[in-house]
């Protein structure tokens, strides 16, 4: 099988319906740590606010700048890609729900040469705040850690 | 098994490596019309002729502007994604090498009622236009056909 | 006299100071649906959401999201246009105040082969939240539906 | 009749077809200088090109920076609003036909404490370089000079 | 000593610690007007209304749209800069802490000929709204006047 | 005297006209590695490609992704606030002679907790591509590496 990088492994994990242990696990073992989560808001502070958390608290980053900044650039490309364009959500009457998936380790699976990376992405629903108005989105950011 | 999206569906079809002939099958009883592709440039402008031509050929759209206008635009928002911004690569002296994958069809698997969609989805490495230099990258673009 | 295009009748019932009824007659004689209404904010949503609100209430759009998808897209373009750039009001305080002007058929004129469009027209004031310290802006966004 | 501002009368000249003869003559006696022309390129370089050029050969500009800046602003701040984002054309397989209008004059009509501004309106066809595969689009940029 | 530009004035203004009499006075002679200020907020608009209020309370400009407008356009250039792109501060979780400094004369020393503008520079701190989470960031505008 | 950032210290050698070797050799005790260099275009990527060729040539970066990546998106950043906004040259008309410098070191004088950054300063003129017709423009970029 190919090699894969940081963000396929963070897709499949973001794509995969319920139990992601497995996958998990099989990473873990890589040297890769993993978190997926869940944020839903029109805001997109608290969608940046649930993840930098889940970052902390699950030691995934470290807790100083340099870090915290590559964390934070990951994400805010991430969210660039989801809204496509502009990072702009309930201020043009959209909303997001989504799961974030952080992954850190190899730029490249089973090559420690490719250096220490953090891949964050994003996947869900975007749209109207009306149930059912809305569509899929997806976005990825990665930053050299 | 939750129902997938048409965006899912693209995504996962983007992220099999080598034979994706099942999963195509699998979505094409579902009325789903499918095709994956590859393209790399440093100029946009040829990706973007890449799939649309892809898409002629394959007759995935009908040749009027309704279709293709909706084609067209769920490629930019794909390539918006894949950027994270602004749409430019050569210019900033980046380059892209990616797989691109249409589907069109349903909203929502076995919902007819979700209406007719076309979903793309690029998926690839972007960087300088040096060997390994480069990191992956994902874009997805969804429009009402 | 030259087929007008969609965009053009929607631009000229913006312009049109005072009574639009004969225009908008001569229009609806050939298949075109038509509002044009008010709205004002330094918040975009309501902007957003007053044209979307007009949308559905006079029957410019059916209640699916394949159609509500068309409306959006086409007042985002809109406003892209009248803020020139990023979509964005009162965050850099400036406030705007605005007729917008939705025409939905024929993309030209008598060419029933030109399939069903909708566009949105935004033509007023924009600037400083401050009486006289503003100038005019418009914005047009044109989608198939 | 209400005062018009000096967009709506770049607008309204913009959407004439035919001999504009009577319109520019009524304005002129109001003081307005008015030019308008056309540009149709891949390039969106060759339509600022194609405006300055006009500006300087018919005098609507003073050959100094000052009013060249107020200008060169107006014309992206229109084609901002033409391309409802970013300012690319061709690097997104895109191609604009337009005429474009440039007004110079009070900002609002009769009202000399409005001051000197000056206007440009593109109006035209934007689309895939395929004919008939495009639709309208408009944008003005409006500075002080 | 080469002549310097408004904007090289008005950075040197910023970047300079502690008391700005001496460089502030050299620059009055030459009919530089000047003002350096502080600003912080997460939210964008509130930095914009800092600096029109010190700018008018310091008779930096003229009570009018003309003047208004190019001291507004010069503000949202700077804090483009400042922000690197998308002018959002707190929707994207992030804080800025910074001078700002306002020069108007001519745009270039000694050279009555190069006319008359405004730059607006804007100097400080840019980041996550935590102490020592940040660093510097920078922006100008330039307008005429 | 306070201690200085990155930043003013890239800003503070791009703004000394002549001999930077005193402030150059002032930094460099404190274990910055610097590089002032020239270039010019209406080519983005010719000046991305000028100072990514330079920080190679004077050893200021390591050659491997991660270093580079982080020097990439400085300079994308200080271009992005040197164009204000969009990040074009030459597509709209203008073009750039600037001189960037490059800094590395801790992101705070004489504070090793601060950690190992590079920041990248553009300083210089922007306009149209007619001699006298251009004004000074600055951004500044700053990266952990």
């Amino acid at each position: 099988m190919k090699k894969r990088g940081i963000g396929k492994i963070a897709l499949l994990l973001s794509l995969t319906d319920g139990d992601i242990a497995k996958l998990k696990k099989y990473y873990e073992s890589k040297n890769y740590v993993i978190y997926k989560g869940q944020a839903g808001s029109m805001d997109a502070k608290k969608i940046v606010a649930a993840i930098e958390t889940a970052a902390s608290r699950e030691d995934i980053i470290r807790e100083n700048y340099h870090e915290e900044h590559a964390l934070y650039h990951a994400i805010i490309e991430a969210l660039s890609g989801y809204c496509r364009g502009q990072v702009v959500l309930g201020e043009v009457l959209r909303t997001a729900g989504l799961t974030f998936t952080i992954v850190r380790g190899n730029l490249i699976e089973d090559d420690p040469t490719s250096g220490n990376w953090i891949s964050v992405v994003l996947y869900g629903q975007i749209g109207s705040p009306r149930r059912g108005f809305e569509h899929e989105a997806v976005g990825m950011g990665i930053q050299p850690i």
